[in-house]
């Protein structure tokens, strides 16, 4: 049996990012299972943008975490001790683990994966949350029609990058946004986009009126604030907006801003719509064998940015709101 | 043959509210019509927030008045010549006929209506085009079910005591947002309404969470502004914003307000979407022929606010961003 288990606690509610003061670091010894729970020792921890939400005291569409509590994080990893008639030792999960070396609870959520089928980290990206995120966000609200403009935010990220390649799949006209050469190129040369806007160095306006000569009829919006007024200037009529997220917003220390050119959804009688992924768990397993279906195919490619080190997750999770991950990013723990 | 045509022409684009200076007045001959023209004397004028937008040159679901042209109005008259088949002297109708007394021209878009079924306002008010806009963006984008909670801004206005109405025969609760005492009483004396916020004696916000425990299921806006900020902090999980108007932004002279709490969309999984009544124009005559039968059965009332004379175009224009009108704005010509 383990003896140490590192911790991050939530210790406050940040007021703008979440750092290292944010969190406490502790090392307790390893719990024994009780009836019905398991004992895993986490492998990979899946960093999301949602988990700054999670950290507010506000309504949501999850509680928050409790000042004190594990910092909740989904991850992959293996049972190592069961008292649930359902898993057994050796058995790999994923299910919200929490920012630690090991989990002991009841797995209430949890499913098991199989790592001979696909490599662990894809579990949470491509096959995970991720994946059924950019699936169903994308299908569900956008529900793009081939030939259709479909604009990404956020695209060189963990759910646009799936998303913008799925509607490629469904023959849309894909255009991503995302931030320097690098992850342009690799969003046209890799995932076969068939533009990029390099918001870092050029006018989004201006290259939305040159890569969406037909106006926007999807947009895909991770990043929301300057970005989403500016699609929201170029929407075709009967446009969908999906509201997947607005990472440029979480950190925020005033008032959210809010989309001052949201009226061109009345001038275009488009829509704007949120969207949470729990919503449509009865249909995970089907969306994740089509997902499957199209990796084997080589149509849908899943990049991971993984980073090791538990110890490293106050500053890894940075990453995600500077804007500096490549991919899905993800903390392998040891 | 009159002699004599008033005409208020759109004389510069307004920056912020339209005055007396935006506009023109000129006195003209009248014109003779044409082949397939008919001259319609005009006996009621529609005066719709739309008007405002109407004034701007910018890219909008319908092209800007031009500069030097007759501002654009519709309204009912009455044809006193016509070299047109379908149009006899005599007729009333219904269409753009424009600031001024007389119109000359081809009827695009006309049709007639019908002096003795109803008086001529109402065809302007739950009859015309107010009416078919409460009646399709409440009931194709809105879509309430029986028992949901609708709240509408602008309550008192043409679109939403019509709007509201239906809800309740639709069997929702409805709450109505508007200004001042005498129009929250109308709302719930004589319109039914279950409940009225006072938006210039009462915080929005506490009267919501008052009248709307259960959160709001159908907003249905016409102002925009704090008012929609205030209503997206109430939603109902899959609620649905319609977004009819935002009287509050059209004077404008700086950026519009966007809303701040647009990421409530996200966590209750809510829809904003714009409405363009043009986009059902060939559903009119059956929604007309129900809303008929509601008035019929006095499940629907129509308030007119009919100010009288071409003259006093400017200011009482001005009416319907002051929030003075009380029910639908009327210019009677003369």
């Amino acid at each position: 049996m383990p003896q140490l288990n590192r911790q991050f606690l939530l210790a406050k509610r940040p007021v703008g990012a979440a750092t290292r003061d944010t969190f406490s670091y502790v090392e307790k010894p390893v719990g024994e299972p009780g009836p019905n729970q398991i004992l895993v020792e986490n492998l990979y921890l899946s960093l999301d943008p949602a988990m700054r939400g999670w950290m507010n005291d506000a309504k949501s569409y999850i509680p928050p975490v409790g000042l004190g509590e594990v910092m909740r994080a989904l991850g992959v990893g293996k049972v190592i001790a069961s008292n649930h008639p359902d898993y057994a030792v050796g058995d790999h999960v994923n299910g919200a683990l929490g920012v630690q070396d090991y989990f002991v609870g009841e797995p209430r959520g949890f499913y098991k994966v199989d790592p001979s089928r696909a490599p662990l980290p894809l579990y949470l990206s491509a096959l995970g949350m991720t994946g059924m995120t950019a699936y169903f966000a994308l299908l569900d609200v956008g529900a793009p029609k081939a030939g259709e403009t479909v604009v990404l935010s956020g695209a060189a990220g963990a759910v646009g990058s799936i998303a913008g390649q799925i509607a490629k799949i469904k023959g849309c006209r894909v255009v991503g946004i995302a931030g320097g050469a690098d992850k342009c190129r690799f969003l046209i040369d890799e995932l076969g986009f068939d533009a990029a806007i390099d918001y870092k160095n050029e006018d989004v306006v201006a290259g939305l009126k040159r890569e969406c000569p037909k106006g926007v009829d999807v947009y895909f919006d991770n990043v929301g604030g300057d970005i989403l007024d500016a699609v929201l200037s170029r929407l075709a009529p009967r446009a969908r907006i999906v509201i997947c997220g607005a990472i440029s917003q979480y950190n925020n220390k005033e008032a959210v801003k809010g989309p001052a050119n949201y009226l061109s959804l009345l001038v275009n009688r488009a829509r704007m719509e949120g969207f949470v992924v729990m919503d449509h768990a009865a249909n995970f397993a089907s969306a994740a064998q089509e997902m499957g279906g199209w990796m084997a195919a080589g149509k849908l490619k899943s990049k991971e940015d993984i980073v090791e080190g538990l110890e490293t997750f106050p500053e890894t999770l940075g990453k995600l709101f500077s804007g500096e991950n490549f991919g899905k990013l993800v903390l392998k723990v040891k």
